[in-house]
């Protein structure tokens, strides 16, 4: 009997993903259904789909589940889901996909998997607009002062995203065939929610908390983790390792800066470096609560939310990623309702009259006593080859994300080529 | 409807507290009814019976609760009880005494309390000792090498206590019509679980966590508190007010230092400084419990447990308090079973290469990076005037403490006077 938390639905781990000779019968007749190409948000659905990540969904969501996710957080059967997880395809396609077909969902040349087809329904340029404002407008129409849709449309990247979308969303089970790159790209890093679990077990861990990262590790993001694991069993440090957005750094030159803080500055017991096969929805407070869901997936009861956690640009307030948790329904039914729960963190800085790292909950000092940490002065910095400033980062982590923007690893200097210059979200 | 953790054993606070009219009336039936003196501990038990600070104790325990608590940590009824609240007297008042009398509780010529005799028992040497092993004995023969009864009849004040009562325990309902000197001599600090639980909801608090005090504050509980101020709603730093050993910080001392610390390094609005109006105990990890049970009845639900915590001299683990809190029985039944939860944090020090606060759970570096900080080695440096090393405590509070060493203020040069050189516990 574990003492983790159960995965998110009530029905333990759903793996859509096939192994031995199921996956070697599944793969000969995918060669001979029609083919659709999914987005590269998709694949990592299909994947998490897979490993159990997105427990309990089983495919892709029909019309009822998209409508209810995006109206009360909740799919038809009352079972809590943050963002809608949706299937696009052109209407050409869907024209010539009957309801009960299978049909095979490619990425980039890749057989990702194989899907049953059990509705299609059409989305309108107002549909894709009400979904937006369901699922990115944040605390309604103070959002962005109430200027969404004239900002929005240029400058939030997950609207942007679901407004691109193609004509039609078509709903059904899925079975998957493969994880991806991830596998051989991450090993060790890459872990499955029934890895992590087994993972956490071994070490006797039940109160779990996981830091959820897309940019380089600096100390603030450490001081989340360090008070996670004052309080709880361990902390799962996870990183984002699907695809990026320009500008961004790539992930595994992340992944290793977090492997050298570990090793210089962290008990190793009580933490773990693992990674996740997702692209950013930047879907905002919403992305917070999807964190929190597929974490419980894998076994983390705490999820740790910061600062502008999941933030895009300015359309969200700094906290409002730790308030929506206090708005979500509960229906008092564990098989439902969102376990995983929020250890909400202040602003965090070093000061130098605390003598240490400190929040707006435990600093009263002046700001000129306070070093800001951000990690979008970090990257400003270290694409300048600026001057760190003391207390910022750890020197061991710097050194190695200096040597990135130096572009001196040669794997890291090839991504970096494939990433034009662009903000750095 | 209050967020705030019910009182224990599901009563609300059942206070013995006698005002206005009833309070009067009460006073002039004492004054005719058999008088018995009761200890200082015995004092600080009545007034918390008077405030709800024991709840739902309404008067002194019978055999019955005696022997549960000892024995299983219940009461009769199954309501968990950490240590024997009883009250002992000599044979000659006992045999005085009969069932169903009323008698008068003094301490110091004070009147505390009237009592409802409803049983009497008898307590043999065999019987001292063997509660002493249940309740001071700490993980059974583990404790002290086995030599507890070699060393404990000396050297353990709970033990000393309880082998020093008399022969016969009384049982019983109880008025209790006085607070003390509490309220005036520390007010503002001297607050009851009414007060407190008035001042969380006021403050918005559900998540409460406290700090145990009986010595000068120091970084390290500093720290504690400022890991309880990031991840709940706020701390009570709540200091025993009630009596001390010879060589003790006398509290007014402490209770000003921590107004220093809380004024030059905290967030006010995150953090409350109260007094409790018990004496010591000396009963080790069962200590612990206590103060996570009658912190319950304050409002609070997580108690903060560190390093040796309610330690007595060498008699127990280093983290034997922590422990001990998932050996206690759970019935399941919220109004039997007590629902504060330690906070559990390892032993913390500062560490330069950490350049911060840091814990064993958090610091990989070696023993020459830390600065280790207790309040032994604290009190030992103050009263030897010297140096205090760099990170082991905030100036302004030093300073203060200081001042109470060179005995330059008249309040505390009149307790100093009281108290004779000894042991620092």
């Amino acid at each position: 009997m574990s003492n983790l938390v159960a995965p998110h639905g009530g029905k333990g781990l759903v793996c859509a993903l096939l192994h031995g000779n199921e996956l070697e019968a599944e793969q000969e007749k995918a060669a001979g259904l029609k083919k659709v190409q999914v987005s590269d948000r998709a694949k990592g659905d299909l994947i998490m789909m897979g490993i159990g990540g997105f427990s309990p969904l089983a495919g892709f969501m029909n019309k009822a589940d998209w409508k209810g996710v995006c109206e009360t957080f909740q799919m038809e059967d009352g079972t809590f889901w943050p963002v809608p997880i949706t299937l696009d395809v052109d209407k050409a396609d869907a024209d010539a996909i009957n309801i009960g077909d299978e049909i095979t969902l490619e990425s980039n040349g890749t057989v990702m998997a194989t899907m049953k087809v059990s509705e299609k329904f059409e989305m309108s340029e107002a549909d894709k607009k009400w979904e937006c404002e369901k699922v990115f407008m944040g605390e309604g129409e103070e959002s962005v002062d109430g200027k969404f849709w004239e900002i929005a449309p240029e400058d939030h990247p997950g609207v942007i995203m679901v407004m691109a979308q193609k004509g039609v969303n078509i709903a059904g089970t899925v079975k998957v065939m493969s994880q991806g790159e991830y596998p051989d790209e991450y090993p060790g890093v890459y872990l499955t929610p029934a890895e992590t679990r087994a993972m956490f077990e071994e070490r006797g861990w039940s109160k779990v908390a996981a830091l959820q990262l897309r940019n380089p590790m600096h100390r603030s993001h450490e001081y989340l983790c360090k008070i996670a694991v004052e309080v709880c069993d361990g902390v799962m440090i996870h990183s984002l390792i699907g695809n990026l957005k320009p500008g961004d750094i790539p992930a595994d030159t992340r992944v290793k800066a977090i492997e050298i803080l570990i090793e210089n500055y962290f008990v190793k017991d009580n933490v773990i470096n693992a990674g996740y096969p997702l692209d950013m929805r930047y879907a905002g407070p919403r992305e917070g609560l999807l964190h929190a869901t597929f974490r419980q997936n894998y076994g983390v009861n705490n999820m740790l939310i910061g600062r502008d956690h999941a933030g895009v640009g300015d359309f969200y307030g700094l906290f409002e990623a730790q308030d929506i948790f206090d708005r979500i329904p509960k229906t008092g039914d564990d098989a439902k309702d969102l376990l995983c729960e929020p250890m909400k963190i202040d602003w965090t800085f070093y000061c130098h009259k605390c003598d240490g790292m400190a929040s707006l909950r435990t600093c009263n000092h002046d700001k000129e006593s306070r070093v800001i940490l951000s990690g979008t002065k970090l990257r400003k910095a270290l694409s300048d080859g600026a001057e760190i400033v003391d207390h910022f980062g750890r020197e061991e982590v710097l050194d190695h994300l200096k040597l990135y923007y130096a572009g001196l690893t040669e794997k890291v200097e090839v991504k970096m080529q494939g990433a034009a210059s662009g903000d750095s979200m």
